[in-house]
């Protein structure tokens, strides 16, 4: 089409409101715009790409037997009551009611519908294994949408779900599913994209992996070995603390510390190194505002998912009223009043001698030794893993921190929705069991705007040909030009009728706009016509990464111009 | 694919719940599934169907210069407030509140969307015309969803907006889009469908088209003429009465009329021609409760659309109290008593003696004329059309009245949006102008439903090749035979070699129960393999609608089917 025709609006200002290059590019290329908070519309060149991505992912899905499918955006309250969701879910799932008062809910993630769909057919052990999955429209109400693409409230969404009669064929089928989405994020040209262990989360079920696209604007904090191929998002990574006793042990002493209440204050004063503290750090239920205490080595910090996962309970830090009767600043396990949750990290585990507050204003213990003075406790892993900490793999301590944009989810659900569904089969033996399920999620406006943040330079996005809103950006400079216009138009032409995708700038325009506008829709090959050119009797050909630049003959443009495409497409394949 | 791995049951009783065939048969064939009121998941069948339907439409959509973008589902209650439509549209909007306690609609038509999107790129002239156009999922909360995919509350549509700088280039796309309309509906299969002038309703507008598929189990009445090309929707369509004053001119008579209050008794008890009786109607406004009169000739049937027209407001039939002062059964123009609005149809108009209520209980007037009794009044169109009625356009008594489905619909919309938007472009002389706009939308789930209504037999549907599932069904008959199998199998894989889509039946099932679902899921073409046939090397070629048939030698088979599915398709392309 004609650049001049394509709706939308491109600027070289960066809108304030956006923080990343991805978004900004997108708002300046006039590939997005705003409609409420977290909702935004496609114009023409994001709607080409996302319909690329889709029909990707559509390919890898059906080479993995999945079978196309369409779940509702708008499910009744009543299925998610089923599975517990309606009410385990918080305000992010949005609920209403329709115009005779029934619960509805908007789909955030199908596992519902998807065992709705099929729980008649699946009745018997040979109907398995199956998969199936939808290309369609989620509205999950986020808190704090951001990023533009990256985290919105309103998003499509390729969901999968597969149903299986073993455990093994759930995890046949699941690597297979693994293979499939390195092949998708391949295809749409970021093979870098690399695959994490992550916390399952209000999902359920025990394994499952992110697809993570290393990028500092990334929400996820992921821990990556050095030494081996761990990795895992730091929210499900394990925290292995080896202790080292740096003092004796001692016996239990009462200390008058004024004034003394964060850790640093307590090291500074009592001189006694951060590893030999026990630290305080309070949270509260949200449902039934019950204080949560968690007892952990000074120096390390609390991983709140997986308190969460522990208490199976959401938290929120705690505000810490007479009442509890928490000294705040001088909390400590030794004489703890108040009848309180309390929870012992492994951190603490194997130290014989530690500081740790009193309960009572102004004072702390020395020489506290947890077995001792305050009995046999269950430790859990309740801390965060730090950059060079021991590796959970390879024991080495090698762990890298990078932050990752999640790009891509796969988990073994095991029969949590077809349990609590009531979705069974007759198995070979005539005994009724629950099938296990997998599910499989790619968001892909999330997914087209990761491209961009990582493939762009300051003047837009560098699309790979794949996914390219156009193959080739056709330029004419001077389409006052007689013989150039009439040259550009007959190439615009020839390059149609080889079925190439071109978007065409015949604007009367200097050659500064035309290329900032071709730089903003990022297409990957520039096709240049101009007075000079023509002298030549040639055109220019240029990707938009500027690797390769030639001079064609007129005759042979659209032969090169195919041949280019080839190429860039071979490059990509996998 | 085989059909073994199918999801979905097909089955052979028609559902109760099921008034249409084409809903029977869309359950029955394991092509959609019930979810809530009015709103189903798709199995696969169904969704290569729509997406078929949907890659046809865009294609035509493209051909006229359609730009494809994407809009918001979930839309902000603000940007429906700017049309005034958050308002003025009744129940069917679902309007709910997001976690912030912001106002949100679904989106059930997107022109507030469109004008959102273009209203800062198109403010200029030299921008213009342009159509932008989506397919995306929508929600109307219908009160009474019906017939599986004909009425339901979420469905998927394609909906286009057009904006132009003149009514004549208005004109000129909106005709350019009708064709693009009719070779849609050619090419899925159904090009019996016609064109109706409509009622604009809800959307606003003047001119407008519905496209509508003649079957008796339409919502939709239609006016059609034997003796020229005029076709309207009934509630559009324009009711001529020539009146023949079948009685002579004569004074005013109250008549004693006791137990005589329908017009049949009226005639009966006063022994005087039907087209001589005035009858009262009466609504109520649906906000107000105010009464709404509406004399009638007494053999006519009010059309409410017309009158909700006129009136600029809903109304419902009146619950008629003691406090309105009026007389049930003997309501008449003439000493009518309180203030209630009074309309007059243009059935009465030149007739000289009527009967009509005296607004007292048990009586009639006789000999009432209107002028010379009552006043001067205006007359409104407020009348149904009948069979046999005047042809509004040549004036012949030709009138038929079928029923039909609406399968899609366009509106000339004119600044009814961009005025309420304040949409603005400044136009060549430098005067701000409200761009003038048009709206296209088509269905997807209900046109699938609605070429089954019109294409199937007893047995199943009859899938046009353009939409159908698969291409082709292969049936291995005796699948326990070795070399049948084998030569099913390998037919199957040089099928799938050629990029024909397949569905193999490769079961050990009975020929009936393979058939059946053969029948069920409609394919065009269905190649059987079997012992006999082998022996023969042979196999059967066979349409769905079984005008052809043929067997064709084993090697050959491939090349065959090519050909087949080349005339099947050339036989429907336009």
């Amino acid at each position: 089409m004609k650049i001049k025709n394509l709706i939308g609006d491109r600027f070289k200002e960066r809108p304030s409101d956006c923080v990343t290059d991805s978004h900004a590019l997108m708002v300046r290329g006039g590939y997005m715009k705003y409609v409420a908070n977290g909702i935004y519309s496609s114009f023409p060149p994001l709607k080409n790409i996302t319909r690329k991505i889709e029909q990707i992912i559509r390919e890898e899905m059906d080479r993995i037997e999945g079978q196309e499918v369409l779940f509702p955006v708008v499910l009744p309250g009543t299925l998610w009551d089923e599975s517990g969701r309606n009410s385990s879910v918080g305000n992010e799932l949005l609920r209403f009611e329709d115009r005779n008062g029934s619960s509805m809910v908007l789909g955030m993630t199908h596992e519902e519908a998807a065992v709705q769909l099929v729980r008649e057919y699946a009745q018997s052990y040979v109907k398995y294994p199956f998969m199936i999955y939808q290309i369609q429209t989620k509205f999950r109400d986020e808190a704090r949408p951001r990023a533009g693409l990256i985290r919105v409230r309103e998003f499509t969404m390729k969901d999968a779900y597969s149903f299986h009669t073993s455990q093994e064929d759930l995890e046949e089928y699941y690597s297979k599913c693994f293979h499939a989405y390195e092949r998708i994020f391949a295809r749409v040209g970021i093979p870098e994209v690399i695959a994490v262990s992550s916390d399952s989360g209000m999902m359920g079920g025990n394994v499952s992996h992110e697809f993570m696209l290393l990028t500092p604007i990334g929400e996820d904090s992921l821990a990556i070995c050095k030494e081996c191929d761990y990795r895992a998002n730091m929210e499900a990574a394990a925290s292995i603390v080896n202790n080292e006793n740096n003092l004796q042990s001692s016996s239990l002493e009462l200390i008058y510390t004024p004034n003394v209440s964060s850790i640093d204050d307590v090291v500074k004063f009592l001189d006694i190194p951060i590893e030999n503290t026990c630290k305080a750090v309070v949270y509260q239920m949200n449902l039934t505002d019950e204080y949560v205490l968690v007892f952990i080595r000074g120096d390390l910090d609390v991983n709140e998912t997986k308190l969460t996962n522990i208490l199976g309970s959401d938290i929120h830090p705690a505000i810490i009223t007479e009442e509890s009767r928490l000294k705040a600043g001088y909390i400590g396990p030794y004489k703890l009043e108040g009848n309180h949750k309390v929870l012992f990290d492994k951190s603490l585990q194997h130290i014989d001698n530690l500081s740790c507050g009193a309960n009572i204003g102004e004072y702390h213990y020395i020489g506290f030794n947890i077995e001792r003075d305050y009995g046999k406790v269950e430790y859990h892993d309740l801390s965060k893993i730090r950059v060079g900490g021991v590796c959970p793999q390879c024991g080495k301590h090698a762990i890298t921190i990078s932050r990752g944009i999640e790009v891509g989810n796969i988990f073994q659900l095991g029969t949590k929705y077809t349990k609590a569904m009531n979705m069974e089969y007759v198995d070979k033996d005539g005994n009724h069991q629950y099938p296990i399920m997998g599910c499989y999620g790619i968001g892909v406006g999330r997914l087209a705007a990761s491209v961009c943040e990582v493939r762009h330079d300051e003047y837009g996005p560098i699309w790979p040909i794949t996914i390219a809103p156009w193959q080739v950006h056709l330029c004419c400079l001077r389409s006052d030009d007689l013989p150039t216009k009439e040259c550009a138009d007959t190439l615009y032409q020839y390059l149609l009728d080889a079925n190439i995708e071109v978007i065409y700038d015949d604007r009367n325009v200097r050659a500064g706009v035309m290329f900032s506008d071709a730089d903003l829709l990022g297409v990957p090959i520039r096709v240049i016509v101009s007075p000079k050119n023509i002298q030549e009797n040639r055109v220019e050909i240029i990707t938009r990464d500027k690797t390769i630049s030639m001079k064609a003959d007129i005759s042979e443009a659209v032969l090169s111009v195919k041949n280019l495409i080839a190429k860039l497409t071979n490059d990509i394949s996998i």
